[in-house]
């Protein structure tokens, strides 16, 4: 899949190269539907998590060691895998794969939405976050639709307009894209749409059980809560119908916090 | 150790509910100094992880359930270890253990410095983060010391500094705090320095070996560098001396960046 493509009058001008990882791992639908529609455009190298990797946030692995195999799919060459988690991917593949930086990272589809506070959680963000860190214009992309049937076309359409913005015009410095498709036909999609994070959260509940033993165990569960109105987050675009597009920072400082810190008494 | 003091005349007026967890286990001698610190402020309960999770960022655990149990050392309640990340012991601890939200989470003093770019892999600072997105006035502690006999005695100084200003004055929306020690003795440390996060960022290095069947495994490795010669930053604070408080946000919209991602073809 990464093989070069043959060179024609069209190819003279060099075709960027883009790396593509995800958090659902490598045998993901939503992979390979990125890894199409970025073929379009540049070459693909495919450096993605040999296991589920959903809700790793930004983990990286110190305590013990990385694998990193070349993974064909009935002879073609697709990628590597790495044992690691969406940031690991990222690392290795700038490190150990490509032994540069690639001309663009793009994290996803993702299998369900990491709109709002889940860009927190998300691995397919954080290994955007990671490529943003290590100065490569970068985006994560992710489908409003958990299922490993769903129909990725739109997100294909707009992942290439995305992805063509950034390489023609770049990312303002110490920021990536978090992209979220709605679950909609590309003739329903009204377009892209800029938007900030909706202040949403979980509400957690905890599903206690006992094990054969008696002892208890518990699942994680919860519901997903907008209380931010605005219609400029993400929240409003996706439920209107438009692909929102938030520019995402690696600096957390709260700036807005600083007048009210002044006034309180640190020099004790 | 969260057992009820006994009553007294000076303990009538109600004393504070501090959640304590960690991101290096619930032996570390961080999460000792800390709740020794904070039981002169109120009433402590540990929920921290069964085994050290540095490095775990935001993670959550999804694809399996938790344990949740009761830790004593020497006949004497520790609190609970639970066997997930640092951010699963805060919503465990909030929804199972404590059913209501604490008035403090403090999460540290973490093994090993968490400023600049640290915050986004750091469980120690996810911890917090989480706690500040349940709505808890929340700030994670760690120590510029990696060892486990590191000397802690100037962190619970100005641990119950801080804890106390955030008790008696709240935090502003959205915010936790960032706080980072010196490896100094209290004598030597100038006191707390409200900063920003440093954008510095770790390059790192792969450690490549043979596995004894001759296959490749990576160890990561890297350098921390800090390019931003900024003198209100929390690298610049530690270096001269200070405790670095930095206050840390959740909503990792880029604002900054609008201006420039506005000038750029969206409606294709």
């Amino acid at each position: 899949m990464i093989k070069a493509k043959k060179k024609g009058p069209a190819s003279k001008k060099k075709r960027p190269v883009i790396l593509v990882t995800n958090d659902d791992g490598i045998t993901a639908p939503g992979l390979r539907a990125l890894v199409d529609a970025m073929q379009e455009i540049g070459e693909v190298v495919v450096v993605a998590p040999d296991s589920p990797q959903s809700g790793m946030g930004h983990a990286i692995t110190i305590g013990k060691p990385l694998r990193l195999e070349k993974v064909a799919f009935h002879g073609e060459f697709l990628g590597y895998q790495c044992s690691g988690t969406p940031v690991d991917c990222v690392k290795l593949a700038v490190n150990k794969v490509l032994h540069r930086k690639p001309d663009l990272c793009v994290s996803g589809i993702n299998h369900g939405s990491n709109s709002s506070i889940n860009v927190i959680y998300s691995g397919t963000m954080s290994a955007a976050m990671e490529g943003a860190i290590e100065g490569i214009p970068s985006v994560g992309f992710s489908l409003n639709n958990y299922s490993m049937e769903a129909d990725f076309t739109a997100c294909q359409h707009y992942a290439k307009i995305v992805a063509k913005n950034i390489l023609s015009s770049g990312l303002p410095v110490n920021t990536l894209l978090n992209v979220n498709f709605p679950d909609l036909s590309l003739k329903k999609i009204k377009g892209l749409k800029l938007c900030r994070q909706a202040l949403a959260k979980w509400e957690e509940e905890f599903d206690e059980r006992k094990d054969p033993r008696g002892r208890p165990y518990f699942w994680l569960t919860g519901k997903f809560r907008n209380y931010d109105k605005g219609e400029d987050t993400d929240e409003w675009a996706m439920k209107n119908g438009y692909v929102s597009v938030v520019p995402v920072s690696f600096d957390f400082t709260a700036h807005h916090a600083f007048q009210f810190l002044n006034k309180m008494k640190w020099d004790v």
